[in-house]
């Protein structure tokens, strides 16, 4: 309504809450938060490769350091070029029973086995190169590989979603420095899962129409190639967040073939490129948002997968704890505008 | 099943998956995670005051160099004991109007004017005072600060839930240092809470019974005063995760008397005390859990309110973030042991 009175942005700048069609997640955007003070010291920049060689277990020469090897590209090879691996310390673990029929619960408790795989992708042999250090096609056998783990994973009958995700930088959670991701199958669809089907399905129950479809526009885009987009989401949860979605409707990251991945390495690797630069190397995460593994593509007409990345420059605290909703300071269409214009050379 | 082998934890060491009724959160409960290397530094300890007290607007003397201020205790002295303000960086404004009758929908977009108010309590006017350092009765007065605020704020018939909830340490998301904690109000019911509520009605219904006043069990207690208990909940999301829980069943928190916040006081202090001496003076977060204003008490049977206090330990990573699904390396009843066990002199 009232113009604003500096900037060429879009975005208004007084408070406003946006309700995510895809995630069904309420965020507040505030500029007015950028401004705030701090007297606590700024967290230091992420400090990447502070092991040698000699110490990492990732690391090629390493192996017999790590949880055993699930598979590695190319096969038999010493010279590898990326290792799918146990992880030593799992989160779930594969060899006790899965859960049987419902859940046992005593004294109204639901409680289930702890059942479940939890795999580590060492995406590099080489300690000081990072995932936007890699080429396209490179990028995109180390997301081939994601998909042929989950495809592996699909053969298990109580394994109902499979999450990849990478933690990169000791503030974005990551335990080791050397590049890696994760995958976990679990024996429950998770809430947030549930969440973002519940709501793409009631989308497209009152539109007809997928809601990641319809999240492409022009003033949250931030660069195309031929079959992906990457955009800031309209009501993204933190600030700075970035999606890659595929044009092409579809419910499963798995099916993603490997043409297509070379394709969407190069735009993960300019997008990550992108935020690096404008934001100053920062940790982030990105997810795989995908469909539970027992319903088939054409059961969910609703649902799309797509990539998220998350630079880590807030905390979540307090409010976000206690509400879920979260507190974002930048609009989504300024901060598209930014990464749009960012060049990389 | 199984006896364990090592230790007289009565907690399986295998991991387990958990449903809390209250939250209806799924927890991953995984001992062997603690056990995982870093080779990145270890985050430091929290350095609480910073600044000095001359640059800090929050200290005694510096009221001008804050925003206006809502009531101070006790009232009209210049010798306060706390005081609750405005935020001067408020994520939500009191000065735009409230969203009409529905949300404002363009092209499906859901979008909400960022009507609301955001409030700082100054819980002390000394610089190097920490909550847990006043008396049990002087945090019931802070306490009973955030209950008149809330009450002002039911007030506002578009306001339709208040957060109140503090931050501690900068790693806990605090960027002053000074003692202090925050009032939100929303308008609109934030989806944690909606789930939160969702939840305690479905087990409600199923049951009979209230699923906060039924999460009190021997081995997850803390300590115990006349109306109030600490527990470890069932299904902690984090490690060493406290709740306190008001014995009566009781929906709003805004209904606690003065001296019964001077009792809740004493026993927010001792599991402070209890949680800084055992983990070394960690980052935490506080958070009031309490029902929607627009519901009265007789309409929600099923809904108990409950202060959270979470240890800043862990990072929140890719997982969670993906799947909105948490993973905790210490079972609730091992927490709670080690918590009741502490001595506090
Ligand atoms: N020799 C070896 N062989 C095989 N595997 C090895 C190994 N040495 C270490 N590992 C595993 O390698 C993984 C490295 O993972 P990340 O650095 O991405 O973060 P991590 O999982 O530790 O925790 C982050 O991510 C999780 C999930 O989001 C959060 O719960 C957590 O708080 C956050 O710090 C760890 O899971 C570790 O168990
Ligand atoms: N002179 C002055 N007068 C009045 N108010 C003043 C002031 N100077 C500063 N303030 C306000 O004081 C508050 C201090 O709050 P905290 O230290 O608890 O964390 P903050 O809200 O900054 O962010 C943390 O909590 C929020 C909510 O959970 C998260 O979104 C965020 O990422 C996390 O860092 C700030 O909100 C600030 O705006």
């Amino acid at each position: 309504m009232a113009s604003s009175s500096s900037s060429d942005s879009t975005a208004p700048q007084t408070p406003q809450l946006r309700k995510d069609s895809v995630t069904n997640r309420w965020v507040i955007f505030s500029p007015a938060r950028a401004k705030r003070p701090s007297d606590f010291k700024s967290k230091s920049p992420i400090n990447p490769n502070q092991q040698h060689q000699q110490q990492c277990p990732f690391c090629i020469g390493h192996e017999h350091e790590c949880a055993p090897e699930i598979f590695r590209v190319p096969p038999d090879n010493p010279d590898w070029k990326l290792r799918v691996i146990q992880n030593l310390y799992p989160a779930l673990s594969r060899d006790i029973p899965a859960a049987e029929e419902g859940n046992h619960s005593d004294s109204g408790r639901v409680v289930v086995n702890g059942f479940g795989f939890h795999d580590v992708v060492i995406e590099t042999p080489v300690h000081s190169v990072q995932l936007s250090d890699l080429s396209p096609r490179e990028i995109g056998e180390v997301l081939v590989a994601h998909t042929r783990r989950i495809k592996q994973l699909m053969s298990y009958d109580s394994i109902k979603y499979v999450q990849v995700f990478k933690n990169h930088g000791a503030s974005a959670g990551a335990s080791m420095s050397h590049s890696h991701s994760q995958i976990m199958a679990l024996p429950v669809v998770p809430p947030a899962v549930a969440t973002r089907l519940g709501s793409m399905k009631e989308y497209f129950e009152q539109t007809g129409k997928c809601s990641v479809c319809e999240s492409n526009s022009k003033d949250l885009l931030i660069d195309v190639s031929a079959h992906f987009i990457s955009i800031v989401p309209f009501a993204a949860t933190f600030p700075f967040e970035m999606w890659i979605i595929p044009l092409d409707h579809s419910s499963h990251f798995h099916e993603l073939d490997s043409e297509k991945a070379v394709e969407l390495g190069g735009l993960l690797k300019l997008v990550l490129r992108k935020m690096s630069l404008q934001l100053n190397n920062p940790p982030f995460n990105f997810m795989v948002q995908t469909s539970p593994l027992g319903d088939n593509a054409s059961q969910l007409p609703y649902s799309h997968w797509f990539m998220q990345i998350v630079p880590q420059l807030s905390v979540v605290a307090g409010f976000e704890m206690g509400t879920g909703c979260y507190i974002n300071p930048v609009f989504p269409e300024d901060a598209a505008k930014v990464l749009r214009e960012v060049k990389v050379s």
